[in-house]
């Protein structure tokens, strides 16, 4: 695996349990996967010539991020390595227009959008649908940021000044007053085969990930279903392998795909717990053309939340509150160095009661991110 | 963890989930735990200085297996090192004579035995209360085995003279006609809290854990709640810190102790899908006096079933066939070369239906050991 955050964590525990070899390309030895996984390797993943070395030793190369540039991908693949999901396939999780196009021209509902190739552009998205207008980098972005919600036309010249100095080209979507945002999570193999796990429910603030409710509370079967093939359909015509999750909103007028992801993705976490095959292992046996492991939920109900960095650094201390005030809830912690806003760990709670099992993990999270924002809110 | 097994193995997985440093003491890199743990120590469990220097970069020593020398350990905890479970109530799960003499004298039910100075001793137990008598080495065992049920005198004097030969000291237990058996997992923390898991009853054939079905099926909730006090206490009166198993012998008369192990056991394999936490995850959480997690079975029932090698050294090919067969059930590897007879990996499935997932887990792991006796029979 390409990357050694906690998606790649996460992947090495479960491949420990299929008895499968695993190594990660690491950035250095402190990262998250790297500080636990007998199998790293410490190189460059914009170098081919890393790429080709770590490539080497392996069956299989797959990714816990989308940053791997084209070129390189495209060489790897010439060098003969099973590259899953194949750089055809991962160009639309790269970008962000490709991927538009290609599901308008399957003819899925995604939100409208123009090229910006001027001030113009935006302008005229909002003369068409108001204002805030939605910018984003069509791959990449700046400031740990690729999407920006612009209330104004001087908050979108600013953007796009920003955007033009590091380079990035820009798309300008409409602001879409959706209800609520799902995900739908689907694996796909080499071989075809293909499984999806129930549709969730994701909660964000300031565009990151809070929570996640599964199943989605109130969503119909077919609702469900509906979101369920259209993930599958993506896979299957863009030629996925691996995991594929499909970030929806729901409108008054249907699903709506904001996003895609072709790598274990924070809308699966639940499933360590949850499911009876993880989102981590779904990958593996994916990217390995093994048969894929039953995707339901195993209990009632499941919730995540994620944990935020805080103001305290000292996690360990924390963690023995919340593991003595509910000896239920399953903390995970990635490792990494606490900085306010950054995503250091998640906890999961499943159960019968939804709003029980959310109390619970809400305030295990909360305490764990003591604080940030949502600390102080909790 | 001092010993890189499958036990050390799934340990690893657990710390990775917890965000904690995990290293293991490995007699070679190519041992169970040893090639997937970052944290790797090559070393010999029998050297005093090995054991130092591992323990030197660790804020708590635990282990894996019982065969670490006493004077070893004792050398350990006299340099400062934090030894969990401690020597002195490791003593009674390395030496079955000093267990059973403690035991007793607590007043718990434990198997008539006597001390081997002569096969007299061994003629005595069967006068006393007939042939079989189960011949013990009070520490270790040899080619690979502990425990010799002999049918004769001829017999007992067989094992009698090649146990001296080994320099290994013999107890004699009377053969009990149990009706099946049972083990209660428990752990206890340094600061006292204890945790008891549902009571699981056990099968073994030739001497060897062949499966475990969660909870013991008919035991009462009286019967059940005598296990685990008598586990509990049993920790609680040895000074026992992480888990301890307590294998024991279901007779019309009651509950007799058998054995006792002081670290995760394979009686407890089933707690990583079928528990909100994990044996292993709770043997971590003992020794770093964390509070302890929830031990309930998350499920109605849960069955685990053992994956002996067989003549066929490819699992990976017979993994393929296991997994397209039934998605529902957990396979876990251990990376150990096939042996036939080996533990090399374990099924577990979590269910409503105790006989449907019982059939569901005997026949992966019956394919996966195909070639063993086992396979055969299913």
């Amino acid at each position: 695996m390409v990357g050694a955050g906690q998606l790649a964590r996460m992947t090495c525990q479960a491949a420990i349990g299929l008895g499968i070899g695993f190594r990660v390309l690491a950035a250095d030895a402190a990262e998250s996967a790297a500080q636990v996984c007998a199998g790293t390797r410490v190189g460059d993943y914009r170098s081919g010539a890393d790429l080709l070395a770590f490539a080497a030793g392996c069956d299989v190369v797959t990714f816990d991020h989308e940053q791997v540039p084209g070129p390189q991908l495209a060489a790897l693949e010439g060098a003969g390595a099973a590259v899953r999901p194949a750089p055809a396939a991962l160009r639309f999780a790269q970008d962000k227009r490709a991927m538009r196009e290609r599901l308008a021209a399957m003819g899925i509902a995604c939100l409208r959008f123009v090229t910006v190739t001027s001030s113009d552009d935006i302008t005229g998205v909002a003369a068409a649908r108001g204002w805030p207008v939605v910018l984003k980098a069509v791959s990449g972005g700046y400031d740990g940021r690729g999407v920006w919600v612009c209330g104004t036309a001087g908050e979108a010249a600013d953007v796009l000044a920003h955007a033009r100095g590091h380079g990035l080209e820009l798309i300008a979507e409409e602001y879409v007053a959706f209800e609520r945002e799902l995900a739908a999570l689907v694996a796909r193999s080499p071989a075809g085969q293909g499984a999806a796990y129930p549709v969730v429910q994701t909660v964000q603030r300031d565009g990151i990930c809070r929570e996640v409710l599964v199943p989605a509370p109130g969503l119909s079967a077919g609702r469900q279903a509906e979101a369920q093939r259209l993930a599958l359909t993506i896979a299957a015509e863009l030629g996925v392998t691996g995991l594929l999750a499909v970030e929806l909103f729901e409108t008054a007028d249907g699903l709506l795909v904001n996003e895609l992801a072709m790598r274990p993705h924070n809308c699966g976490h639940w499933t360590i717990e949850g499911s009876t095959t993880s989102q981590f292992e779904q990958h593996l046996r994916a990217v390995l053309n093994l048969p894929l492991g039953a995707p339901g939920l195993a209990g009632r109900h499941a919730v995540m939340v994620n944990i935020l960095g805080g103001e305290d650094r000292d996690l360990h201390d924390r963690l023995i509150h919340v593991m003595a005030a509910d000896p239920g809830v399953k903390v995970h912690l990635y490792g990494k160095v606490v900085r306010p806003g950054r995503k250091v760990g998640h906890v999961t709670v499943v159960g019968d009661d939804l709003a029980e099992i959310g109390d619970r993990a809400r305030r295990a999270a909360s305490y764990l991110s003591l604080g940030t924002e949502q600390a102080s809110a909790g």
